[in-house]
């Protein structure tokens, strides 16, 4: 049995909830938005002591590849997975699978996000080899949250009990209710789905052949191109044609035997301002800012300062509470913590008056 | 009777509560803070067609002369009155006097603040006419401001009711109580003392004869040193030794007969950004900003845009009310509305860590 295990870390997001430090060429992973530099090279440097170098796999858009190697100045291009096209995250996955199936369908895949907060790094790792090992068995494994609170933005994964460290995973269920989440909180046996994926890439092309015939045709077709040397054309042909789906409905969903990992290691997936400044080390007013900021009886307000020119303005705050100020070298942008999700509305107005170049 | 009528406008003010937009260099009147302009630009304008151009005088400190002059470029040099050192408003206002009672005595000088707004400029040059004429007849007169609310951040006049346009003023009062306020407002014989001030020069000479002989001494050393041509050196040697003393206690408050002319004309003295975002013209949600801000679910707020920069920022308000937002070169100031008077702590702040270059 091959010991190989793999990362692909999923970097192709796009997003307009972190304008104005989210830009179409500079979207969420690409940001220092919690812990110490860009997440993506987080979740990269957390993943790297289980797969190594080589077996270190990024995808994302063509757009995004250039600063996505800035990032990672380390990473081969061989080791992109560059999508043509959006196109959800099953044929990205798939992809994946195959192209590592061709050479050693034994090997184990950790499919990664590319955008979250992990606060115990160990604790993550630990979880991460015992999917791993779970996989290996031949079992599509995933990870489950343990919530935290009732969140009603996330989708569940219900499980059944297990004294072990793998479970066994029932079902997967939309974003529920409030009244639902707190019932799943105090249940015990549902989890957060963070989307992360474990299995042998051969039982990935398995069960895509299985669930998604079509996105599996188009998968083989980029395998023969491959033995031909044609893949990279073949793929600009292809892969915008694949169907858009997640890999949690199109394949997990239908799976029949799945397993769990219950994971408590200080996950956040960072869905907003708000739970940026959540995340931020704040003083003893509850404000979280570089140096240099002015308080004047102000209490929990962020600031988030991108700006790269040298002279950089002073900010100052007061008399002001439970506010989010991110500067950018063109934007400057104010919003209640608690108003952090209408964030999106200033993009489509700012592409409803034509300043795309904001966007 | 000389029918001469000078302005001199008092442009040497300082302060704080402006900041970031006012600094050591570029204090209140020189912001345009409310209406189209510097406010010292748009009080100098308001009196031109009553004293013209050749005896429109302004008041300022050795520091503000050159902003004072590219704010008036008009104005020649030898119609400023340049203080060597700040010594509060009788001294600067007797020099005045003196100076032009050299010429002629019986000239009437408006002594008026350069940091004020107007909304009524027709309905202020007819009282300013009033005060002019009552001053003629050789008595020291102000305007007072018919209170609008029951204000205590201001210092009032008692007047005695009279059918004509020229009252008697009584006593002046110092800032009240809010309930001795709220008795003022609904008596109707108390107004608001706005600093306005008129008088023959001759007049203004013998009355601080009278209440301030050391500061009459020191103006008389200066009139004789003009016959000899070393007043600038004398000014250098003797103004910062003259009384730091307000016309208005040391000279009028202890004056016998004084005239008050009633004023309903939208006087507003600007006191802090609060009332700056009153008098800003604002949108149907209540914000005021220059255009291209984005507004989501945000009320009530306003936006100073002060920056020099050809490529301005983006600025974007999301569900946030009440705030100020000043945005200048080298500074960023985000303020609740009602918490404005606390401004003048962010420049205590910056100056006690050394950053006295954005003071």
């Amino acid at each position: 049995m091959s010991e190989a295990v793999h990362a692909v870390i999923l970097a192709g997001g796009a997003g307009t909830r972190f304008w104005p430090a989210s830009r179409r060429l500079r979207p969420k992973q690409l940001l220092p938005l919690a812990g110490e530099g860009a997440l993506l090279r987080q979740s990269v440097d957390r993943v790297l002591p289980l797969c190594g170098p080589d077996r270190l796999w990024v995808a994302t858009g063509a757009h995004l590849v250039d600063a996505t190697l800035t990032t990672l100045p380390e990473l081969p291009r061989s080791q992109l997975f560059i999508e043509p096209a959006a196109r959800n995250t099953a044929p990205c996955i798939g992809w994946a699978a195959h192209v590592i199936a061709r050479t050693d369908p034994n090997a184990v895949v950790m499919a990664l996000p590319s955008d979250h907060h992990i606060a115990d790094v160990g604790g993550y790792r630990t979880a991460l080899e015992t999917a791993v090992a779970s996989a290996r068995q031949g079992v599509l494994t995933t990870i489950g949250i343990k919530p935290t609170h009732p969140e009603t933005g996330y989708g569940y994964i219900e499980a059944e009990r297990s004294a072990g460290s793998v479970w066994k995973a029932l079902r997967f269920v939309e974003k529920p209710e409030r009244a639902r989440a707190e019932a799943f909180l105090s249940a015990g046996t549902f989890f957060w789905n963070a989307g992360m994926f474990f299995f042998r890439a051969g039982d990935m092309v398995r069960a895509i052949a299985e669930h998604l015939p079509l996105l599996a045709r188009g998968l083989e077709a980029l395998d023969a191109a491959a033995l031909l040397g044609t893949e990279p054309a073949q793929l600009e042909a292809i892969f915008p044609t694949l169907p858009a789906v997640s890999i949690d409905v199109g394949v997990m969903e239908k799976m029949g035997p799945l397993a769990m990992v219950p994971g408590d290691f200080g996950w956040n997936d960072l869905g907003s301002w708000l739970t940026v400044s959540e995340l931020a080390v704040k003083d003893a007013a509850g404000n979280s800012a570089p140096p240099g900021v002015v308080f004047v009886d102000a209490k929990g307000n962020h600031v988030t300062d991108l700006r790269e020119g040298s002279a950089k303005r002073v900010i100052a705050l007061c008399g002001v509470r439970d506010l989010v100020v991110v500067e950018t070298d063109d934007a400057l942008l104010i919003v209640h913590r608690d108003e952090a999700q209408h964030v999106r509305e200033i993009v489509e107005a700012l592409v409803a008056r034509g300043d795309r170049e904001l966007t």
